[in-house]
């Protein structure tokens, strides 16, 4: 099967090449188009039945996180035994078998090409809920393939790079020294490379080095021996996205800048962690801690405007109705009681309306 | 099959705590002990008839890169057609099958719990050749199982990891930014932690940090996007090992700051290299770039001498009656000559010469 989006793929001539190739090994495919940014459920049931009614050896995901993220649940659940697909998303860390998936990856962001999980979208109960399906058993990842993606995409998506790593660097442990680093490393190589990507598209050291770093970021690598942080920002932009349908990685470069200055200031105790962002990654210098764990927030910010990204919740049409029902979805099971700093209900209501 | 090697794992417990755990789990269990470092043919000969004779479904190493190594090749041996299993090592590219291998590793060094290669000794040949014969299915790593190791082999394991990391950041490519931060990361992770561990041998920090570091080292990771290298020192000290028996590590300490100083007389066009490795690794600082680069390698030594590693081969007994026959086999197929800076044969001869 062969599962792709809205034909994006088309236009840059990547799907001919692939059916060129698909037809020269004399493989018998089948097509799932039109998965969506923000994958929905019903696109994972409707792969799942065309992997039945066609009996699917293999999937082949061409895309971004999206449609391998999509793929991944439809690999996982043909072989799910009950009815109810979205019952499988929310109970997915009890799946053992899955279709072997192939992908080839054509944006730098989610890392959905070197993980096992994958991030599904419920519109009719207003979810959207992470699994782990599978991993890809292998994955094509050719910088030349995001050539074509667009600056407001390229921005998003290094914005998706950057969130999976300081979800997990702002985090109580301090010991984890390689983990720190390795998370530094990252954020300093998207922080030189997305410049030039917006600048010469077709750069392709850049482009790889953002593909690389997308890969790394969410590999888990970088959260060696951290204490679990309940990845405080994703848990929020899960909910607009769920509730708006925007883009994953706007909605975390809004929420981000805005999530640390409440941190900090609701708990100036972990001052230290962000001098130490300051330090590392803006090569900030100030005698004044508190100062400059300020001016690295401003400086990611700062980068996140730079590139373009509309950084308030109004840029996008969005208002304060629904932050209360998105504040208790975003905690539910008070997941972000553990977090970095802990966060409340009322303290992701306040979050959000720093966003507007 | 539980594979293991000189019985330090008797002394410190873990084989008994192994042992009953695979009892409670009624495990029917073979054991293949005495797995040297460097470990030789002659072992993995005996462990693949071990393993035919009694059908073993499972290996499970306990130890350190030696035996986690010889049990890779033996997990492949078993299903090599051929009679001469010395001929699987020297074509090991071909290998398609092997056991389920899992180690629990008690050494920060080789990072072969994560990757699936592995090095065999032919001391009749006197070769040292590397193989790709099969990758963990799972690797238990445990810091305080690294808490017994001594002063010289927890410094030489660290020289080890340093020198995966060296061997791919010293490459022509100029633009992979990631795997150059992720490889900075490593060495100044290690730099940092090797030093608490020799003082305080059960600090658990700074011992997950290496076993951490020993992983991604040899990952593949931090040499992401660069031109090969033919991994110099480990070609050249593969050769000290096989003539000398002498430990993995303390040889890659030796020969590396004596190659980085040959190679950076014989071409100063790489000086940049040098420079960035200076400031990056060591924070070093001054205007001459020439001077940095040297005071960099000058701190790679002293950081050696300090960690009590013996620095010069005539310690170790060895004296220069091999040196041509040594560099001939270490730039088989002109190996070398593709190298950061290429290398013949005489260059060879004069490294080993500057490290008596």
């Amino acid at each position: 099967m062969l599962a792709y989006g809205g034909g994006s793929i088309k236009k840059t001539g990547l799907y001919d090449t692939v059916k060129e190739i698909l037809d020269a090994g004399d493989f018998e495919v089948v097509e799932l188009s039109g998965i969506a940014p923000n994958p929905r459920i019903e696109s994972v049931v409707e792969g799942v039945a065309l992997c039945k009614h066609h009996q699917i050896d293999v999937i082949l995901a061409v895309g971004g996180g999206s449609v391998i993220d999509c793929s991944k649940a439809i690999a996982a659940g043909v072989y799910y035994p009950g009815e109810d697909l979205w019952e499988m998303v929310k109970t997915s860390d009890h799946l053992q078998k899955a279709l072997p998936l192939v992908d080839i990856l054509t944006l730098s962001a989610t890392g959905s090409e070197f993980d096992g999980g994958g991030v599904i979208s419920n519109l009719k109960t207003k979810e959207k809920l992470g699994g782990l399906f599978t991993y890809p058993t292998a994955s094509i990842c050719d910088p030349t393939y995001t050539f074509s993606v667009s600056s407001y995409q390229s921005a998003s998506g290094a914005a998706d790079i950057m969130s999976h790593i300081m979800e997990g660097y702002f985090s109580k442990t301090k010991d984890s020294d390689l983990s720190d680093e390795l998370a530094q490393g990252v954020l300093k190589t998207v922080i030189k490379n997305l410049p030039i990507v917006l600048k010469e598209p077709d750069n392709y050291s850049a482009r790889a080095n953002l593909m690389a770093c997308a890969s790394v970021a969410c590999s888990g690598i970088p959260e060696y021996g951290k204490a679990s942080t309940g990845w405080p920002c994703h848990a929020m932009e899960h909910e607009l996205s769920a509730y708006y349908d925007i883009t994953h990685g706007v909605g975390l470069a809004i929420l981000t800048p805005s999530w640390m200055r409440y941190i900090l200031q609701k708990d100036p105790s972990v001052t230290w962690r962000f001098v130490r962002f300051a330090k590392e990654v803006w090569n900030l210098e100030d005698q004044d801690e508190t100062k400059i764990a300020y001016a690295g927030i401003d400086a990611l910010e700062h980068f996140f405007k730079e590139a373009g990204i509309p950084m308030r919740l109004s840029e996008l049409g969005i208002d304060d109705i629904y932050f209360e029902e998105m504040a208790r979805h975003a905690n539910r099971n008070g997941r972000l009681s553990n977090a970095f700093v802990a966060l409340n209900e009322q303290d992701i209501v306040e979050i959000f309306k720093n966003c507007l």
